[in-house]
Formats: C-alpha cells, sequence, structure tokens
C-alpha cells in the first residue's frame, strides 16, 4: 500500500539530550513540551501552523513578513524568531512551506548552519524536483533528515486539516514525520525517492490546469450554442468528460450549485498564477527530458494570457471567461 | 429536474388505424406486437436493438451489411427489411444508429418516403447538430416526430443496456419514446431543442480526448521522472487531477487495476478514429461560431499523428503510448 492514513498516536518530544524521538502517547490533547520551527507564514503556513498549535506542539514561527510575525505571535502557544538560525537551534523538527526553489534553498542554507544531526525537516513546497534533490543531499550532508512533501487542497484544506502530501524522501523518515504530518492533514502518499513528491504534485497540478482550460473551452462553445450551463454540466458531470475541474471548482458561474469560486466572481480559490508557476515548472521538466507536452505549452499560453489581462489573483476556473471574452 | 430515470411501464402497441398510442401495460414480460425499425446494426446498433428484443418488441433490423443482416434474422424476434421504405412501412417507430451525418441524412430520405404522420424516429448516431436539425425538420415536414439522442457508455453500456441519451427535440416526444430508451439505456438528459444532445455530447466529447491528452502527457513526466505508475496514478485518482480519462481508463498499462484498455494492448475501447471524428465535429462548430479553442487544434493533431501512425482501430488511451515514443 501506498497510501497511510493519519491519526497514530506518535508525537515528537523534546528529548534531554537534544535528539528527538517518537514516543506512543496517551494524552493526544495535552499540550507537549516539543516544538516545531515553521518558515513561512502566508495563506497556507498560517492554518497549517495553527493545527500544529492545536495538536499540542509549540510552533516558532518566521516570516519575512513583520505583519505575519506579530499575527502569528498573537496565537496560543505560538512564538516567533527573527532568524532561520534560531529556528533551527529552538525546534525538534522544522517544516517549510515557501513560494519558489529560490526562497527554499535560500532558507535551508540559514536553517542547516544551526541544524542538530538527526533534525527533521519537510518543505511542503512546491518548488523543482531539482531543487528539492539539492536542499535534500545539503540537509543529508549535515547529518540531518529531510522530506520533499508538496501538499495538495489548497487554503481550505489547510484551514480543515485535510491536506493530502506527496512525499518524496527516505521511507524512514516519512514514518517519524506521519504524525506532524497528521496534524496538518489527512492523507499521505509516499511517491519515491527524494524529488518524487515535488514531482508527482507538478504533474497533478499540470493535469488540472490542462482539464481547466479544456473544460472552459468545451463548456463556452456548448453554451454559445445554445445548451444550458446546469444541462451542460450535469451531462458532463456524469458523463466520460468527469474531472474534478467540472464537478468541484466548475468554471460557469451557476453551472453546479456548489460553493464554487466561479460562483462568487472568481474569488478565494487557487489563484490563476499559482497554477501557471507549476504549469511552467512541468514545461520546463518537459523540455529537461526531451519530452513533448502540446497541451501544457498550450495551457501556458492561455494563463499566461489571464496573468496579463490582470486576473492573476482570481481562480484559475477564469479561464471560462477568458475563453467566453476571446473571439477567433 | 433535467434527469429522467428509466423504468415506465409504458410501451408501444400497434393500434389498428395504424398510428401509435402510449399504453400502460402491466404484463412487461410479454412480447408485444409492436415492431421497432432499427437501422444500423453495427457495434452499437446490435446489442442495443437485442435490448428492444429482450423487453419484448419486435424488431425490424436493415443495414448495408449482409452479414450483419443475417446475423441479425438469427436472433428470436427479430427480422429484417431490404429496404428503409419497408423498415418505416413496418414499423410503429424507428430507431437510427450510423456513423456519420451523411449516412444519417440519406437514411432518413428514404425513411421519410414511407412514414406515417405522427411516426416516432429517434436517430441515436453522433453527428453534427446541424445535421440533426435538418432531419428533424424533414421529419416535421411529413408530420412525424423526431428526436436526436447521442448515446454515452460505449459498447458495454449498449450491452448492458445502461447508456445514458443525450436528448433534442420536443419534450413532450421525449416522453413518448421514454420507454424504448428505458430498453436501451439508464439515463436520459434532456438538453432542449433538436441538435442540442449533439452539441452536448460533442463538448462532452472534446472534453473526454482533451483530458485523456493531457493525463498522457503528464503522465508519460511523471514516469520518465522515475515516479511508479501505481503511484503517479494514485495521486491523481485522490487530487485534482481525477477525471474518467484517470480513474476508469487509465492509459498506462498497469496503472489502474481494474480492465481498462491498456492492461488489453489497447484493444476493445473507444477507437482513437472515432474520437478524432467527434473532436473534429467539434473544431468545426467551433469554427462556425469563432470560438477559441486551442486545445481542441492539439488534441486534434495528436490524434490525426495516432491514426496516420495506423493505431485508429485501438482504444483512444493510446494517447499515452504515442507520448512515450515521441520525443521533443
Amino acid at each position: 500500500m501506498i497510501t497511510f492514513v493519519g491519526g497514530l498516536n506518535h508525537v515528537f518530544r523534546r528529548s534531554t539530550n537534544g535528539f528527538r524521538k517518537l514516543t506512543t502517547v496517551i494524552e493526544e490533547n495535552k499540550r507537549w513540551k516539543s516544538n516545531v520551527g515553521f518558515v513561512g507564514l502566508g495563506n497556507m503556513g498560517i492554518p497549517m501552523a495553527k493545527n500544529l498549535l492545536k495538536n499540542g506542539y509549540g510552533v516558532v514561527g518566521n516570516d519575512v513578513s513583520a505583519k505575519q510575525m506579530k499575527f502569528f505571535r498573537s496565537l496560543d502557544g505560538a512564538e516567533t524568531a527573527d532568524t532561520l538560525q534560531q529556528v533551527a537551534e529552538s525546534s525538534d523538527a522544522v517544516i517549510t512551506m515557501l513560494p519558489e526553489s529560490q526562497h527554499v534553498l535560500l532558507a535551508y542554507t540559514a536553517l542547516l548552519k544551526s541544524s542538530k544531526p538527526d533534525q527533521l525537516f519537510v518543505d511542503c513546497s512546491t518548488i523543482s524536483p531539482e531543487s528539492s534533490k539539492k536542499v535534500s543531499d545539503m540537509a543529508q550532508q549535515k547529518g540531518c533528515k529531510f522530506l520533499g512533501a508538496p501538499v495538495s487542497g489548497g487554503v481550505v484544506g489547510a484551514e480543515n486539516g485535510t491536506l493530502t502530501f506527496m512525499v518524496g524522501g527516505d521511507e524512514s523518515t516519512l514514518k517519524e514525520a506521519e504524525h506532524l504530518l497528521s496534524c496538518m492533514g489527512s492523507r499521505w502518499v509516499y511517491c519515491g525517492p527524494a524529488g518524487s513528491g515535488l514531482v508527482a504534485k507538478i504533474c497533478n497540478n499540470m493535469i488540472l490546469g490542462m482539464t481547466m482550460a479544456a473544460l472552459s473551452e468545451a463548456m463556452n462553445l456548448g453554451i454559445k450554442l445554445g445548451v444550458e450551463p446546469k444541462v451542460l454540466a450535469s451531462v458532463i458531470n456524469t458523463s466520460t468528460g468527469r474531472c474534478w475541474a467540472s464537478e468541484i471548482n466548475n468554471p460557469v458561474p451557476g453551472a453546479v450549485d456548489k460553493q464554487s469560486p466561479s460562483n462568487n466572481d472568481y474569488q478565494n480559490g487557487f489563484k490563476a498564477d499559482l497554477l501557471l508557476k507549476d504549469m511552467r515548472l512541468g514545461e520546463s521538466l518537459a523540455e529537461g527530458m526531451q519530452t513533448r507536452t502540446p497541451l501544457t505549452r498550450q495551457t501556458v499560453d492561455v494563463y499566461a494570457h489571464i496573468s496579463k489581462m490582470g486576473w492573476g489573483d482570481k481562480d484559475f476556473s477564469i479561464a471560462y471567461k477568458y475563453f467566453k471574452e476571446q473571439q477567433s
């Protein structure tokens, strides 16, 4: 089985010799003395760190934004550290959730200066598999343990603690990290050695972007030809065209009753610019492997246009509105 | 509600004055004297007509192939007619299931020469909405009732009587046709006036083709980068990339345990050439509406290449094999 469901009764406890070990605990609700460092207190990082606090960890946060640091300090059980060295020093395990490859590489250069042997690092950022492998090597050279574990589930999943982690690294390290992951998500999939979690995540998001563009293209055509959005969505969602983009995040306002971003002026979803970033990571991987990805190419073009139009902050399902307003 | 589920206890009975009327019946299993004409006894037509026979209808079949006609005559309750005029004369309702627009137009030109007022015609072929509207007009001029009702579900759905019909035409005509449809399928969706069923079907199949190409592209990349096919499929099928193409018809051999065509050398599925035909119908609709469909364009290219390589008879999930063997 490649899927391990959370809910184990292990937590990290700070041990006297500075090493962490897994301890089976009975009282899950008690606040433990072990500290987790959390680097990157953004839209995803804050709710993930909150879920660690809720599960009894002390969390030492760090972010480049003073505003985010101030907000984080106000939470019960939360502390902040001004430097990444301090985060590494005062924590048993460190989680990072940063925007792009260069931020992760810089952060680990600093973190690993004060790391302790066997210290656990889990990077949840969506970056290139190559960068993740590089960080993994850096951590290994310092005798530390590292997982590249990007997530799916978005801000809602982060808030509800229902993220899925796509994990690359040593399987034994995943075992050690299971309780931490179970506080922030509901599921993890072991994908293989360092970088594999990122490959899986990027491939999934490439498909997500392409299916959204495909759906937007075809629904725009069908609606222009006179079929009601609800009827068309019903046909697709019960036929062979069905996909997450159509069932859960349908891009046409009113097509599904769910609280999809399209029913809310494309707000509060997965930003088009973030999808574009992931699609470009995919395109760059494909170039490196001399692999043809013509639909990825088209989808990057669509979202690059959307970004140019100033819609990069809107939910990526805005592709429908883009096609609707375009003429060939 | 736009969805009407089958199972009504109405059948057509031949009435003495040559008109059919709906009669509520009690004994569903008795063979009724009413005849249904069935034009197009191919891979889809034969199992659909068989399900009508099973439900007590006499079926008068016609096909251009003498071999198919001979096979059909051997079935209990089945007859054949050598001309389409004879089919129309000896039937209360006529179902057509033909390959392309020109076959449907030709067939109806002949059928309507011997049609009776109020006679019901249901065309299940996947053709252009324009052709379907034309046939609908022709039928109306003869005082007949017509539905354009293309299906989804493929040969397996036709055999198991679990097809979905996407129905365009008068809603009152659909009411009359419900029992006939319920013998061959498990569901129908009323899509709107003449041609609407075709628009919905074509849009669905455009999405199907694009998601299959997208999935094949991304899975090929992920597997080349070292992620196991089963792991990658598991990530996608439980994340935002999930789609029918991935869950049910995964293009990578061994990626899912299901009896997908990819696990059987891409045999016995939805032929790549038939998908190409549907994608081209979509492309032509988009051109007529000056609507941009860049991913459709790429997908047509992919399947046109697949066809040129001599793989047109294979299941359309062979797109994965195509990408695997291509280099950029």
